[in-house]
């Protein structure tokens, strides 16, 4: 027999019944059951019920051995009797009746403990992260993230795609973020770059006629920390492919990813055929260039309505000023004045002014606030019985309340009563022209936000996300992806009162050299698109600027000269002088997307050995003082910053 | 039609004769045949015949296109008349017809020529690596490197390995070279370090109960240029399995790289059932814990025969020193004077006193030279019909020789004829019993080294490769596979006159507790493997300790406290304490791997974008200086070393 095991411990069946067996692995529990001890032995396959009887020879040994003790347990396999099966467990059908047992490594007292998941401080968990990562939540967490960027390389090698690794001890690059820097021993004074993306690089391979390339590749930032950042280095789907239009890089890169979404979705629908959606569009509907597609609420602008109107601050400030808009945020089923009310206060809590509304009463509707707590708490413990008790229940509620409502229209008849000191305002017609462009009805309220669009768009989008999930609008159950396209090439910046790219300044501008000379900059649009999904950017990429003079003239208008661009992105520069295919691609932000797909919160629950938000490894001791002989090896001395009184 | 192609350069058959077409890529070359233009256009895939006739449209462009160009070209499938048609090339059958040709990016006067790979400064390769890197050969050992490497990750994945990716920036790793050290901002005066292996990581892994972890890590080690390893970065298919004997890992790990040499080896038989070598007994044998086992020489220890012997300086070597062995090099064909003589002068050139050796005269034998030049221009030059001409010839002398020894045998019956100076001193009947040990005939040569095995073992395995090679006894046609196993745990640093780790401090110690505290350390042997290929080492591994008494037992040896454990493996050794499986691993080195499956004799043939021998990289400009901005941030000066005299 093997030294170790002859099965995992997820392995026994029914079938196996009266052979013998050796397992090895970690002690999960021991239970004590009237003198007989059930171990629960565990391996990262699965878990297997032993049993060690008192006229056991293993049972003295099973009574010393602690919770995460690793054993081997040699013993016969017995079938469970009826009433003890557990059909929720793999080896649910059988317990292993110990015949021996051996200590392979013992185990302290427990800084954190594996079983049952209780919460515990982060700084525990991470120095203990070996601890941590038994635990099943996070194990199993990590296992798909395994299981996800496999897929992923398996589907990008499907179509033809190959990885290649690019340096890592590299030059600065261009992403604009603060690079981390490593010190050249032989080459004093000077230092490597760890690349913030391998953005020349993939842009050098299409030069050197590679096609199609992609890496699971590993991305570093200096940033301060962020909540939706870990500190260091992060993962990125990156890929770059010759000879293609955007549309090429959506055909190709949306089914890739509608694929590995479905495969980890676990049944949840996928978006297949994805909305490509212009960015003034996206933040004319929804306030945003990362719109949560679950959420119904599309925005509209109703200037027209309150031009004019007796609304007099409206209708004022659309005087004044041509660039004044009025947007509205429909909030179906938000007709009730509490609602209403509450939308008002969390505005004025953001430093806004107010919210106006305009609400169409009903009639008394039932609750679903205790639905959706049962729904949430399905979530939250992970129960799908709860879970769909609530979705049940909730189902109910809005049949009762479509009854209700029904009801309501029949007595009532004709025009829906508007309420709201906006509704008195503006007068009955405007209400009714507003209320119709929205499609909205009795139940219903309806938001509205006026101003300069820049500059209230942002907050026209946060309520339009919390009247959804206010609302319970919001279909969790889904992963709605789409394209957002035609992203500005520059934008201005307000601190330099000059021109800057907005995104990517490797990107195509749209109308080439022609709108580089003649139009102006801030309508220019980039061959430059996210990938969205749920409200989270997942992607970015763009078609590259392959014309060395198209990409000086571009860097000019930002206040850059030829010598700039030469000296900052020479390797780069220099190849598109000799025979540059027309390229683009785009890198997907892995983190992320584990994160959505296994419905993580936070980033250091998909994460091996994350550090901490005060970027410190705290398993590892990272990072910690050099030895005075390396730092004279590499020519450095550390000069600690003068404190501040 | 696509923007840019509806097929790729590759891809058009005959079945194709007719069809208008649009191909995108780079103009290989240009020709002109009375008139008419041909161009061969590349991509990526292949490439195709264009014809530009005087009267067509697309003429005027064509003449002003040159190499290394990008252009679309529209055009007309006809086929080839059939004394044109190019068996050796996919689109051989057909050219295309230009119809119009559009340039997208023009190229410069070529600092590097592509077509025809002429010899080219590496200065000149790197700094145009773009360039470079369109190159048939290296574009082919790329790509070739890509699928070796998503070869490897696909069987792992079969046998249930998940890839594991482990931290970059970290805490200073135990390897013993020198590390990457990185400049914390946010912790002044600190340092991250880059893993020079993921070591420490991989085994975190298997306490937090993974089982099976693999992972394609990119490795750092600061050290000074050495002809066989690359500045800065190199590649390994590192792994790690729990509950484990290090016969698990290698019958996990030999067929899985017998796999992925077999489907790039083109045909060439590769080791099934790999031979398990104790490292005394390859040191013995070949002089070498790396053996080239193509090499079928095989050495023996024929002390006993020079003993008391007339050959007084061995005689009396062996008589004043219990540990002197006389070992003798069996050189099969090597029967000439002049072939002895050249062996006596290389060891000589190498610093040894001289190379005794006994020969057997034979009859004249025909000179194989002229049938090895051809098998060498054939390797060189990549032509098959060359080689095999070799072979062919090689074989018609060999079994000419056979019949001209049989035919010398024959006529001298009995005892061949001894030469050299050794032979007369110690006289036919010893002579004859080394003879027979070694099973040498006539025509055959052999070469004694008398002395301290572990002072001259080096040596004696060199003189074996150079007899293999230069008889040509080495069969270049053959992946030769082994691994060397029992690897000394401790050894004598003669330097620190002080007991050192002979490899992986890691490494279990075989005898456990028991060896450590009763054994001569130099006699302990570890679990400690290597994997080796054709002469190289291609992996290294081992059974690691897992136990924390264990750990500190076996580093007191080396006189390292408790304390020193804990403060620099604190996190492996903290982890130990709380239930480690056993297990154990190897790494594969990649860049190794396919420069042997490509038959590249540099590194930077099977590296993407690689640094000089300087450790600088040409093509992006690194390293280089850091602003006085970043240098603040991360609170370090540089303080260049001052200038010797």
């Amino acid at each position: 027999m093997h030294r170790y095991r002859s099965h995992t411990c997820a392995a026994l069946k029914k079938s196996d019944v009266g052979s013998t067996v050796r397992l090895s692995g970690w002690v999960h529990r021991v239970r004590d059951h009237g003198g007989v001890l059930f171990i629960d032995l565990r391996d990262h396959y699965g878990m297997t019920q032993v049993v060690a009887d008192p006229d056991s020879p293993a049972f003295k040994t099973a009574e010393v051995v602690r919770g995460e003790w690793v054993i081997r347990i040699d013993g016969l396999v017995k079938a469970r009797s009826e009433d003890t099966v557990n059909k929720g467990m793999a080896t649910g059908e059988i317990e292993l009746y110990a015949q021996e047992i051996e200590v392979l490594s013992a185990a302290k007292e427990l800084p954190l403990p594996v079983f049952g998941e209780p919460d515990y401080p982060e700084d525990v968990r991470l120095k203990y992260r070996f601890l941590d990562l038994r635990r099943e939540t996070l194990h199993r967490n990590i296992v798909k993230r395994t299981q996800i960027i496999s897929d992923m390389r398996r589907r990008m090698g499907e179509i033809g795609f190959a990885e290649y690794s690019t340096p890592i001890l590299t030059a600065s690059s261009p992403e604009g973020a603060r690079d981390f820097l490593v010190p050249s021993r032989i080459h004093e004074g000077k230092f490597f770059a760890l690349p913030q993306a391998p953005q020349q690089y993939k842009q050098l391979l299409m030069v050197a006629g590679f096609d199609r390339y992609f890496q699971i590749a590993p991305c570093f930032r200096d940033e301060d920390p962020r909540a939706d950042r870990l500190p260091g280095e992060f993962y990125q789907l990156d890929l770059e492919m010759s000879f293609v239009t955007q549309e090429d890089v959506w055909n190709t890169m949306g089914p890739v990813m509608t694929g590995v979404f479905e495969q980890f979705a676990e049944g949840k629908p996928v978006t297949k055929d994805w909305p490509r959606i212009p960015y003034d569009v996206a933040i004319r509907k929804y306030g945003s260039d990362k719109p949560d597609l679950r959420n119904p609420i599309e925005m509209q602008a109703v200037t027209e309505h309150f031009a004019g109107s007796g609304f007099k601050v409206f209708a004022g400030m659309i005087a004044s000023n041509p660039k004044v808009e009025v947007w509205a945020i429909p909030a179906k089923t938000g007709g009730s004045r509490a609602f209403c009310d509450r939308m008002n206060a969390w505005a004025q809590s953001t430093g806004q002014p107010g919210l106006g509304y305009i609400f169409w009463r009903g009639p008394e509707l039932v609750d679903e606030a205790p639905a959706q707590a049962l729904i949430q708490e399905g979530y939250d413990k992970g129960s799908n019985a709860k879970h769909a008790q609530g979705v049940q229940m909730l189902e109910k509620i809005r049949e009762e309340n479509q009854q209700r409502l029904q009801k309501h229209k029949e007595e009532t008849g004709g025009i829906p009563e508007a309420a709201g000191p906006l509704a008195k305002n503006i007068g009955i017609d405007r209400t009714e022209a507003i209320r119709n462009q929205l499609g909205l009805d009795i139940g219903d309220a309806c938001f509205f936000v006026a101003g300069d669009p820049a500059k209230f768009y942002k907050f026209a989008g946060e309520a339009r996300t919390r009247a959804g999930e206010e609302l319970n609008l919001v279909d969790r159950d889904r992963f709605d992806m789409c394209w957002i396209v035609d992203f500005p090439f520059y934008e201005w910046s307000e601190e330099e009162k000059k021109l800057d790219f907005a995104h990517n300044p490797f990107s195509m501008p749209q109308g080439g050299i022609e709108a580089l000379e003649n139009q102006d900059p801030l309508t220019i649009k980039a061959f430059q698109y996210d990938a969205v999904c749920n409200g989270f950017e997942i992607a970015s990429g763009s078609i590259r600027n392959q014309s060395p003079e198209l990409m000086v003239k571009a860097f000019e208008k930002v206040g850059l000269s030829q010598a700039d661009v030469e000296d900052r992105f020479g390797g780069m520069y220099r190849a598109f002088q000799y025979g540059a295919p027309p390229h683009g691609g785009a890198a997907f932000g892995i983190d992320r997307i584990v994160m959505l797909l296994v419905g993580a919160k936070n980033l250091r629950e998909v994460t091996l050995f994350p550090m901490n938000q005060q970027a410190q490894d705290l398993l590892m001791g990272a990072p910690s003082p050099a030895t005075p002989q390396q730092l004279r090896e590499l020519a450095i001395r550390v000069m600690p910053t003068p404190k501040k009184d």
